[in-house]
């Protein structure tokens, strides 16, 4: 059904470390059904809009599929562009469709998050409305997991490893001296604190780890929060709390407008630069407890350790990139493969196929019943969730803290 | 002739992902040499002058030895107390050398960087003076890898491998987005910039790397610096640029200091505050070249990777522990073990003693004959000293960037 046909692939929105794996199950499977030609969006949409393709025919060898497993960020490049509503702009999507045409490409296959996942939607959207037999498949990632009808998303697991291991680090280092201070971790997370959570990971068999944990999803009282930890310090004198980028108070503003470089700034899905929580925070801490407060912004580094990846979710991002191609030669469009759980202990998902209209656009959160008050963490039902998607079932053992 | 003598062992200064390697060699030399009983300081001098000192015969079961190479930071605590001079406060050496006594120790081993050199040096000069016969041994330490009389110091090998590792991740997330945009790490290094320069092994087999780097060795020329910017990104446009937390501007002010949350803060040695250097900077460029910048201030995450030590490293920091040892059993004093390199290919290095008087206080730059000017990375010289104590002698091929 698929003889003579090409298919076309890309990536978009924010990298994860994992991302390159799903663009490797993509081409693996594409080559083993004996696909046309295999062309890449170079920058994604935006790319896509400018005829930016390219043959990836090269990156098909069994050496550069491995390589590309272990390359972080996205090898094809990214964007960050929203497609017109279909009435406000039929012109583009006649042009894109035109340009797919002519290069007689049978399906394109999009890896990305929620607001790529739209673009799928509205992709394939006009497909059937103008009757193109063209297919749209999407691939999930994002560091995120923040996306709808997904047990999780590829790029998550390894982002929240990472977090687990950087924030154990961290807290070894904050308790190095024996005077008052505070060490802040902002975590990325505009409005799901799943990454965030993760920081609860860090608790291992050595009883160290983060004194308080702070999602979006519940607002945070300055006042409360200052409170906390001047009371906590009377027994523990250098605290660690996480909090994600996304934070806000209780006065429904992000924590971080106060003191952010570009507080008009936002982006084409009117997202707002929304960095420099942990500094907000400590300025805050560091006048309320009378000590040393110190920001330490995890950064771009949490989305791109390719050093430190979780091999479940290698196996599982490249995993979805074959489904993807395997949905598309059984007919498919406008779905996206997406994991559905079977067991936690052991650990077991299966790939379903989930429709983009039911996944665009909408926010999954971290259950309201899963954060504990005030900081307090995150329940054994969260950790249960996160640790086989992080590849820490079995923590390692560690040394118990000093007197 | 230590026969019933104990010894006493602290950490000092700014922790490692190796620190507690350096303390794992005390201990399993200390313990093969039949020595009596084992002390910790809690919190280094600071502990001591306290009388915090701890048993640590649990530490040196075979297990603990194993989880303490694997163990990031200090643990057994650390300090930055600068002992006075001892002609202005001789009593604090009497009550020190009264406690010492009263314990029966015949060695004590003071693991840390220059500062800590000093203070060893100190108390080895007032045990001269009183005809003391304990033993004050010196155990190199820190990331800067800016000591006096050794090639280079524990602690640097493996923080130069994680900058390298993340500069390359670094590089490969700025290049995501089809976009004019400037990223600056702020990678630590007070006045030399050994560790800053490792971000120049990020350039590899796949050619991509950092644009600029930046050293506190030669002094900042702001305009030459956002001019080379300009230029550069009229053929690259999302560049990657690292530099030294230290960096000063030809004025002879910490490029920081506009934006330091503490500019008059100074710590027990009279050094300054020099966080918010890349933000300094970013702000700068953001204006100049009219883009986006992104600070990326790698932080103490540079400092507490255990997750990815250099083996070179982790094994060195034992051996000059174990050595520390050796010398203080073979009659010496106001020493440390330093490194000699006999080659860089094959590496290797001898340890050899040094005197603690020649070490402290020196600061030893990077020679200005291996920093290319305005910015343009690094000299073989430097790259073929730095590769074997990162353990990248053979580096990974990686895919090629895509046109």
């Amino acid at each position: 059904m698929y003889t003579g046909k090409n298919i076309l692939v890309g990536q978009s929105g924010g990298p994860t470390a994992v991302i390159n794996a799903s663009l490797a199950g993509v081409l693996s499977a594409a080559r083993q059904a004996g696909i046309g030609k295999i062309y890449g969006m170079r920058y994604g949409l935006q790319g896509l809009l400018e005829g930016k393709i390219i043959d990836l025919e090269p990156l098909t060898s069994e050496k550069n599929l491995l390589l590309l497993q272990k390359t972080p960020a996205a090898y094809l490049g990214s964007c960050r562009v929203k497609l017109p509503k279909i009435e406000d702009k039929a012109e583009v999507y006649e042009a894109l469709f035109a340009f797919l045409m002519e290069r007689d490409i049978g399906a394109v296959f999009y890896i990305g998050g929620n607001d790529s996942m739209d673009a799928a939607r509205k992709l394939s959207a006009y497909a059937a409305r103008v009757s193109s037999p063209i297919r749209f498949i999407g691939v999930p990632k994002t560091i995120d997991n923040d996306m709808a009808c997904t047990d999780h998303t590829p790029g998550f697991g390894s982002a929240a490893r990472y977090i687990a291991c950087v924030t154990r680090e961290v807290v070894q280092d904050a308790l190095v001296y024996d005077q008052k201070r505070i060490t802040i971790m902002e975590i990325m997370g505009r409005d799901a604190g799943w990454l965030t959570g993760a920081a609860a990971l860090a608790w291992g068999a050595n009883h160290i780890g983060p004194d308080f944990i702070y999602l979006p999803e519940t607002p945070l009282d300055l006042d409360e929060f200052c409170e906390r930890a001047v009371e906590r310090q009377r027994t523990r004198r250098s605290l660690v709390i996480a909090v994600s980028e996304g934070v806000r108070a209780t006065s429904g503003h992000y924590v971080c407008e106060a003191t952010a470089m570009n507080p008009d700034y936002q982006d084409a899905f009117g997202h707002r630069d929304i960095s420099g929580t942990a500094r907000a925070l400590c300025e805050l801490l560091a006048l309320r407890c009378g000590c040393k407060a110190r920001a330490v912004e995890v950064n771009v580094l949490q989305r791109c350790a390719a050093h430190y990846t979780a091999a479940t979710d290698v196996r599982e991002a490249f995993a979805v990139g074959e489904a993807a191609v395997r949905a598309a030669m059984a007919g498919h469009t406008g779905v996206m493969p997406a994991f559905e759980r079977i067991g936690s202990d052991p650990y077991a998902c299966r790939i379903v196929l989930r429709n983009l209209g039911d996944i665009a656009n909408a926010v999954r959160h971290v259950p309201l019943e899963w954060i504990k008050p005030g900081g307090a963490g995150l329940t054994d039902e969260f950790l249960q969730y996160v640790r086989p998607l992080a590849d820490m079932e079995n923590d390692e053992e560690g040394l118990p803290a000093l007197p």
